[in-house]
């Protein structure tokens, strides 16, 4: 059995904590407000719960990492955080400290299948990344060693998929919406993009007038487009594609 | 009954006649390829079926459209293309014309549920508006009259949710591959990216550091981007949401 004090009350520690109260392997001793920790909470004297946590996870924002961490100073347990941005060293004057980072993008609204998500896990002591492993794998099938520097660069992927993808999705509303048209008609296609490369690599699935460097249709669709903005991101990503698949030939 | 042939053996066309042989409602007499088209198969005298069609539908390639048009000049059906960037008047030297945009991406190897794929049909007669009706309704529930402008907004939106975004994906894969991390790694984050704005809206479900203008990360992506254009798309899409998510503060 674990014991774990979620330390955060965003949608990360709302998820984690409604996956941990199914584990029949991770007891969960508190969900904490990161705003209103106190001593007592720490050692345990008036809290809630009578018992010690194993680990402390701390699924705050990047910026408040640090500050929140100041208050685990003195404490045993390991502390981890949950940040795909943030190194290992933003928790330095913790004793025993680690990552816990579940790669996926979390909405209150939205049920979350943690089997399917990988978390990747990081520690510099091989008994706590023995904790982190057994935590992981209690609610995932997809657990991964990762150090910071690769979670560094899957961060940055991440913003590329997910960020930027979704960003992608609202200028192809704002396109719609515009032509009086309702965005549900490009849905489908969103979801067999995304589905696609489950078969295929990106490479095989890339289709469309870059690719096939269509200069007529290229032109039209710039002289369609309004706002420079827009213009700016056509052409960029066209020309990046171009750059892959001109190379291919 | 609907008679139809299809011209043209790429994925549409593929597609299209395995849904059309298991409709009831449609007959396909025949599939022909655009290169080898003569006299006799358009008049019925020696081609393989002794039925007529009620309308030919070019499944060919954009550029390839004017010039198999100029085969059914004579033809009393319907003659359609299923472009998205082309105009009706690609078919112009043919009396009765129009357009049947299925909005989706096709692959031989990937299976399609046509039944949720949109099909976007327009026509100049109601009497051919009719016909298209009947057809797209046979194989789809989502059929809507799109007139060639929309459509061609319609197109660039999609090049945006499907072309571009599959390119992002390409470009995480690459950002993995370099640190020896699988690109699987993110593939529940790109179905989850996805499957939120079927109950959020793009500016909803917006996250990450460019929406929170996260000065801090976002110069350390760029130092951690390796090529100018991945560092012009990273600077170009940050740009564009800080400017969407700015304005609604």
């Amino acid at each position: 059995m674990i014991n774990v004090t979620l330390v955060g009350t965003g949608n990360l520690s709302h998820h984690l904590a409604q996956v941990f109260t199914t584990s029949p392997e991770i007891q969960l001793i508190e969900v904490m407000d990161s705003r209103t920790i106190h001593k007592e909470a720490l050692t345990n004297k008036g809290a809630m719960s009578s018992e010690v946590p194993d680990l402390y996870i701390l699924a705050v924002s990047d910026d408040a990492i640090s500050e929140v961490a100041e208050h685990f100073k003195t404490t045993e347990a390991l502390v981890v955080h949950t940040s795909g941005s943030v190194g290992l060293s933003a928790l330095a004057p913790i004793n025993r400290i680690g990552v816990f980072y579940p790669l996926q993008t979390f909405s209150k609204t939205r049920e979350v299948d943690f089997k399917r998500i990988p978390i990747c896990i990081e520690a510099p002591r091989p008994e706590d990344m023995k904790v982190l492993h057994g935590l992981a794998l209690a609610i995932s099938d997809h657990v991964h060693e990762i150090n910071s520097d690769q979670r560094g660069t899957l961060h940055l992927a991440a913003v590329f998929v997910n960020n930027f993808t979704n960003h992608l999705y609202q200028i192809g509303q704002g396109l719609c919406e515009k032509e009086g048209l309702s965005f549900d008609l490009l849905k489908p296609l969103i979801q067999e993009t995304a589905q696609k490369i489950g078969d295929l690599t990106p490479v095989e699935a890339q289709t469309g007038p870059a690719k096939r460097n269509d200069v007529k249709t290229i032109k039209r669709h710039l002289a369609r487009l309004q706002g420079a903005g827009n213009k700016e991101i056509y052409t960029i990503l066209t020309k990046s594609i171009t750059a892959v698949h001109g190379k291919k030939l």
